[in-house]
Formats: structure tokens, C-alpha cells, sequence
């Protein structure tokens, strides 16, 4: 890979992509392009694309936009196959920069080059062995989910958002911006994630849809075998005018799109925490057979908060078992009816560790419930060793039961240490889990429904 | 104060309650009660409450749930003012429990005694100086906030949500959880938290209204001079069975009293994540003059999403003056076109320092804008040595303007720090700051109003 603009100054954007290639461990050979020459990071700067003494698979342009058509120009010459163009100002800018776009489209397609952007962070694939973006991630985290985005920052927030956490890290693949769209846009995206083995879950960014037929078609195919998760804001009119300044997108009818969406079975995200809290169910979780919840708390209020969500979510509060009843109920005081939410507050000040051991249990052994939503009080009074022994038994007795956990107080980051890759997604927030589970439940059920018409767009 | 089954084992309610008491600086004097005697925390214990050589102010009861009824009876022949009765286990639970607090109810109406509870975590008040609640809170914060609950574990999770974080507390002067109500109710706390000068944003966890009527009446006075915030699950059917079976409430018509709370110019929360956020934006923040909203962001589609929050909850997105357009322009590369919301991050490559100084100010100065909201993204690019100074700058310039930030990625942390105390309250999601935003606007247009008419409930 070359990287055409490669600066010496740490805080430029063509040093800090030079530094995350070389840094994230790009196995092949990379080289810094730059006229006034030198050496960056230790490598040997060639002072024009011509110099690179092979041929360039892939070249990263970071230059000033009045010298990118240039670029474009003299790596269709030089046989480069890809190109991928971070500077902004073109069809997102003013007429100028919508003008140079036509012309640098018109060279990437008489060339038969591959390119991405312009407007973009770049793209990171080969599971993070390739991190081509300008933005400084801390550390990047390989994983089953694939993030395709049509805007420069966004894609970056996201990820950065990610790799920054110490826990509940979604491994991405793949995370392709693609910008401006003068060459890959979301439809060839798309069919590249779904012929990749490693990809099992996508995610979109759009503002707009270059062509909605073809990928809602595609994606109605894909969504057979792997979810699609949608956030597509603009939604309202000021959105979408907001929409229209950031990449230049014309608004489309938000009705007609929502229906289309889930007509096609793929699964619309409100917001950025609505769509990562989505991909990590997906990813950690996997898909429930149903739509009945088992709920298990450490506080009657938050089980009366978390029946409202599962219903207002589409889901239904799982109806028990009385054998379920009896062994939870076996643990309460005996005052108190067991029943679903189930309530161990009280439980727990007997036996904190017969709450897991048994009260998961049961709810989990349940044929009624297809996944659990735990709401605990992170605090020490249900603390014990045992805590991670007791969810990787959870875990491994019922694999196609997810489990998502809300946690509240002072131990909430331990426990989440404590279940850290046993594939259980844990939130701030019962409506974001609430959220998750039932876009995974949704996806579950229309999995295999084939959309009836094609409406016109 | 004395604590009736004052215990000396460190997990069991009767310890911890007094332990909190002890170590939170009580500056009375404390008596433990346990027929056991002996000494715990270093304090002598009484064998009973007739052995107390003084008048006690207030008793905790934390004893099993057959001898409240025996220990209330004691506390009103010993002339106790006060009862918190923690235990659990009565109109809540079963057929006995709700005839012995019927029981309850008499003697302590006959005795004329102040009664908490039963069925509560406690009482926490005189702003952190008496912990009267057997959660154990790392450190208690005092402020402007009170908190009424009806519920066990409710006010204890969330105010441990609050009092374990390091940054963003929201400073709490009392935090009392009304329980079953056979004495105080809602109404009772609502009295008196109005009545407290340090009181001035008020936030009540209801599952059930005593008497709606006279609580919105007098809400709808208290609510000209302090906010009252109130988070009311129990909207869907599966909801309000939840909490039959949590607190004994009866299901309220949810329409009814969700336009009686609107009418009355209360605030309603949606679940606790939103609470929390509300009070914490009147707590730091402050109401703005009126609905228009400027944006600054460093992501063009994370200011897409804003802009559709802002709509979606009644918000505007401000109109800028010209001279507004011309300073944010004047920060922007040639090709970008300044508006609202306006996406500094091109800005910020050129100088990131400028677009706080600068752009933030220049929103803040416009006078169609009435709050401002920052989404960004906190990273290496746009950091700088002064970020405290310019945000303490622009607090202090315009301190009728609340400021709003979300923040995200791998500096988030050092940010939320460097804004500590300036009154900026610090969120993950844009949703949850737009809508603590339209909350607090919404409160400052119905202030004054008077509710036309009380409906009958």
C-alpha cells in the first residue's frame, strides 16, 4: 500500500494513517508518498507514486483537494489498483469541489480502478491488520461484525468509541467508509460482506441510498444468513436538511424508506448507541428462538421499568412454568410470590449465589423463555467468587438462550469484567438492552420471509 | 437516632444501616438496639428502646418481620418522634403482611408518630450528614437535589448509580424512600421538600398517587419555584401488573395521569437513564430562555442525528444571525459552508483551540440561540491544555445559556474531568441530552401556568 500526502507532522492526518498502517501490523510493504522526500516512521518517503518500485495494490490519498485529481490522475498511470480518498471538499463542498468530483469519477471509471471517498476516514479490514484511517484508535479488535458508512466522521466515532472501552469490545472485520461514492458504493459493499465467511453481522450507516432497489434487494438475501443493521438518520425534515449540507444527499420519503426497511427484513437503529448496542447483541448474543423474556431483578421497580420496555418493544413478558415458579419462589422469603419479573432482592440477602446457580436456572430451564433480561444492583450485598463460574455454566447449559444484563452500582464494572467473552452483552440501560433484544428477536422471526413486491422507490 | 436490630454481622441490613450512620459524620448521638447487647462499631447497645437514656429523635426498624408491630409499639410508648420501618414483607406481600400493616398504621396514628415506611431502604437527609439506609454508598454528595421514592430498592439505585461515579454526582441533599406509606406519603415529602431553601430541583419515583389530587395541586405550585421531575412506570398493561405485585399499587388510568402530570407543568421521566439526566441538566445546567437549539459537532452525521432529536422532542434548530454564519465561517476551509448545526471538525484540524474559543462562543452570542449542545468527539486532534479555561470562559460569558455535551471516544474521561464543576452536564448519548434539554425547555415555558381546571381522578 502507498499513502500519497505522508506527513512528518504527528498531528497530520497523512502521518497518524502512515503511523495506524505500520503501527496495526499491515503484513505487506508500505510506502510513503511525498515530493519533498526524506524518511517518515523509518521508511524511505518515494517522492512520487511512479517511484514505488511495485506495483500498489492499494493507495491512500491525503493530499490538499486541489492536488487530488492529480493524484487520481498519475495513479490510474502508474497501474494502481485501488484507490482510496480521504480529502475532503467535493460533492459534500461547494460547486467547485462538486465539479472536480464528475472529473475524478470520469478517471477512476476509464481506468478500471476500484476507489473509495472522497469525504472518508479510509477503511480498515484484514481484522484490524490493516487499519488505513486517520484516526488514532488505541488498539483495534478483530471480530465477526462488518461496518460499511457514507459519511467521514461517523464511521471513526463509532469505532473509536469501541476500541477505546477495556470491556464489551465488538470485534470489527471490516469497516469501510465510503464517503463521496465515486466508486465502491453500499450495494458493492454489501455483496463483499456477504461472501466473506468472517463477516456474520453488518452494519450500515446511510443518508441516503445511491440506488434503493438493488440494495434492499441484495439485502433481503444477505438478511437470510446474516443480520443487517440500518441507522439511517434524517428523519425529520431538519434532519434530513442537515443530511443534505453534511454529504450532499438529497432527501428520500422517511415513510416509504422505514416501510421498505423492514419490509426487507433488515433492522433500522434509532441512534449510534441503539446501533452498537444492536451489533453487540447480535455478535455476543445470538438470536432467541421467541418473543417471550424471562426478566430476573434485584429491584420490584426495575422489573415494573422492564416489563413496560419488553411490551412497548414488541416482546412479551414470558408466562412461566410452575416448575420455574416453584424454584424460585423456593428462594424467597415467604411472603413473597415468585413469579416473572422475578424479584431476588430478598432472595439474594439469603444466598446470593443460589440467585445465579438457581434463580437464572430456572428461568433459563424455562420452555417458555427465550432469552433473558437480568436487571441487578451491582452491589456487594450479591457479590461472590463464583460470579463468572456461575454465568459460563449459564452459558454452556444454554447456548441458544441469550442472556443480556443491565447492571446499575459500584461493582457494574467488575461484573463486566467478570463475564467478559461469555457472550453476554451488559448495559447502562434497560431500554438499550430492551432495544437489542427485540431487534434480534424481530430479525429471528423474519429471517426467512421473502418480502411479497418490490415496492417502486 | 437509634437503630432497632442493630446487628454485628457486616452483610446484614441492621449492620450496614448503622455503619453508614456512623461513618456518613451523624453529628447526634447513636444507639444501637438488639436484645444480644454486647457492642458494635464501637458503640454499647442497648437491650431495648425503653434502655435508650435519652429521647430518640428518630428509630430505625430493621428486625424480622414478625416483631415490627412489637418494636412500633415500644417506640410510641417510649415517646420515639420518628419511626423508619425497613423491613419488608407487608401490604406489599401477603394476606398477613397487609393486615399487620394495617396494625401498624394504628399505632403510629395513634401515637401521633412520624412514620417511614414500611418495606424502604431508608432515609438519607441533612445532605449526606445522616445515611439512614442500609445501601452502602461509597461517599454521599450534598446538592441541590431531593429525592422521593416509593419504592425498596429504587432511590437506593440510583442514588448509588450516582454516588459511584467520579465524575458528573449530582450533588443530593435528602433522598427518602416513603415505602408502604403508613405515615408520610408523597404528598407529606413533596410539603416539605418545598419548604427547604436548599432544595431546588425535586425528583419522585411513583408507582402509585395516594391521592392525585391534592400531590398535583400542590405540585403545581411548587413547580413556580422548583422543578418537580417525576418518573411513573406502569404505562402498559404488563407494567402495572408488575407493580401490583411489587408495591400493592392499584393501575391509575395511565392516560389520565400522564395529562394530569402535563397539566400540572410536572416533568415526566421516561425510565431512570432519562431521570437522572433531567435532574441532572436543572441541577447543573439550569432551564434556557426558549426552545431554539445551536448545535456545534465534530461529526457532519452525528449533527444529522442531533438534528433529528432536537425536532423529535419539540426542539428547534436555532436560525443563526449572519454574524454567527460569518465567525464559524471564518474558522471553516473555503469550500464548507457554516450553519446550524455547524460541523467543526474540518475547523478543528486547522486549529483546534479556535473552535471552542471561537465557534462555541459565537453560537453561545447569537441571540436566537437559547442553549447550546456540543457533539463531540474526543479525541488527540481537537485537545488542548486549555479546554477547562475555555469552557469556565464561556460558562461564565453566558450564564443564562446552558451548555450540553456529549462526548465520545478515547478522551471522554479526561474531558468529563476537565469540566468538572463548571455546571456542563456530561452525556454518552446525543438522545438522552436532547432530551434532558427539551425537558428542562419545556418546564421554563409552563412555569407560570396555571392549570385551567383539576380534573377529577
Amino acid at each position: 500500500v502507498a499513502v500519497i500526502g505522508a506527513s512528518s507532522s504527528p498531528e497530520k492526518a497523512g502521518h497518524v494513517l502512515l503511523r495506524n498502517i505500520v503501527q496495526g501490523g499491515f503484513p505487506g510493504a508500505v510506502y510513503p508518498v511525498n515530493p519533498r522526500g526524506g524518511e517518515i516512521l523509518g521508511l524511505q518517503v518515494c517522492s512520487s507514486v511512479h517511484e514505488v518500485p511495485t506495483t500498489i495494490d492499494l493507495a491512500f490519498i491525503v493530499v490538499g483537494r486541489k492536488q487530488v485529481l492529480s493524484m487520481v490522475e498519475a495513479c490510474a498511470e502508474a497501474g494502481v489498483r485501488a484507490v482510496c480518498i480521504v480529502t475532503a471538499g467535493f460533492g459534500e463542498g461547494d460547486a467547485w469541489g462538486k465539479e472536480e468530483q464528475l472529473k475524478i469519477a470520469a478517471v477512476v471509471a476509464q481506468a478500471g480502478m476500484i476507489a473509495i471517498g472522497p469525504n472518508t476516514i479510509g477503511t480498515i479490514s484484514m481484522g484490524g491488520l490493516l487499519v488505513g484511517s486517520f484516526v488514532p484508535f488505541p488498539h483495534w479488535q478483530d471480530g465477526p461484525v462488518a461496518i460499511g458508512a457514507q459519511t467521514g466522521i461517523f464511521a471513526g466515532a463509532v469505532a473509536l468509541e469501541l476500541m477505546s472501552r477495556d470491556t464489551q469490545r465488538i470485534g470489527i472485520t471490516a469497516s469501510v467508509d465510503i464517503g463521496n461514492r465515486v466508486g465502491i458504493d453500499e450495494v458493492a459493499l454489501l455483496e463483499d460482506f456477504a461472501l466473506r465467511d468472517e463477516v456474520r453481522v453488518i452494519g450500515f450507516y446511510l443518508e441516503e441510498l445511491a440506488d434503493p432497489r438493488r440494495f434492499l434487494k441484495l439485502a433481503s438475501e444477505v438478511k437470510r444468513t446474516k443480520p443487517v443493521v440500518v441507522l439511517r438518520p434524517g428523519r425529520t425534515a431538519q434532519g434530513a436538511s442537515a443530511s443534505a449540507s453534511h454529504t450532499g444527499s438529497l432527501a428520500q420519503d422517511d415513510a416509504v424508506i422505514d416501510q421498505l426497511l423492514s419490509q426487507h427484513g433488515l433492522v433500522r437503529a434509532e441512534d449510534t448507541a441503539d446501533f452498537l448496542a444492536i451489533l453487540r447483541a447480535f455478535s455476543f448474543a445470538g438470536v432467541p428462538a421467541g418473543s417471550n423474556v424471562g426478566v430476573v431483578t434485584y429491584s420490584g421497580a426495575l422489573g415494573v421499568i422492564a416489563s413496560d420496555q419488553i411490551v412497548r418493544e414488541g416482546l412479551d413478558v414470558a408466562s412461566l412454568e410452575q416448575r420455574t415458579i416453584d424454584r424460585i419462589g423456593a428462594l424467597m422469603p415467604d411472603w413473597q410470590l415468585a413469579g416473572n419479573p422475578a424479584d431476588l432482592w430478598s432472595a439474594a440477602e439469603i444466598d446470593p449465589e443460589a440467585t445465579l446457580r438457581v434463580g437464572f436456572d430456572a428461568m433459563l430451564a424455562d420452555s417458555n423463555v427465550d432469552q433473558l433480561l437480568a436487571v441487578m444492583l451491582a452491589v456487594p450485598n450479591i457479590d461472590f467468587p463464583q460470579f463468572r463460574d456461575s454465568f459460563t455454566e449459564l452459558r454452556t447449559t444454554y447456548p441458544g438462550k441469550p442472556i443480556h444484563l443491565v447492571l446499575h452500582g459500584g461493582l457494574s464494572e467488575r461484573w463486566t469484567s467478570a463475564v467478559e467473552g461469555l457472550g453476554v452483552p451488559v448495559y447502562a440501560e434497560t431500554r438499550d438492552a430492551v432495544r437489542a433484544m427485540a431487534a434480534t428477536a424481530r430479525y429471528a422471526a423474519g429471517r426467512d420471509r421473502v418480502p411479497t413486491a418490490h415496492m417502486a422507490v
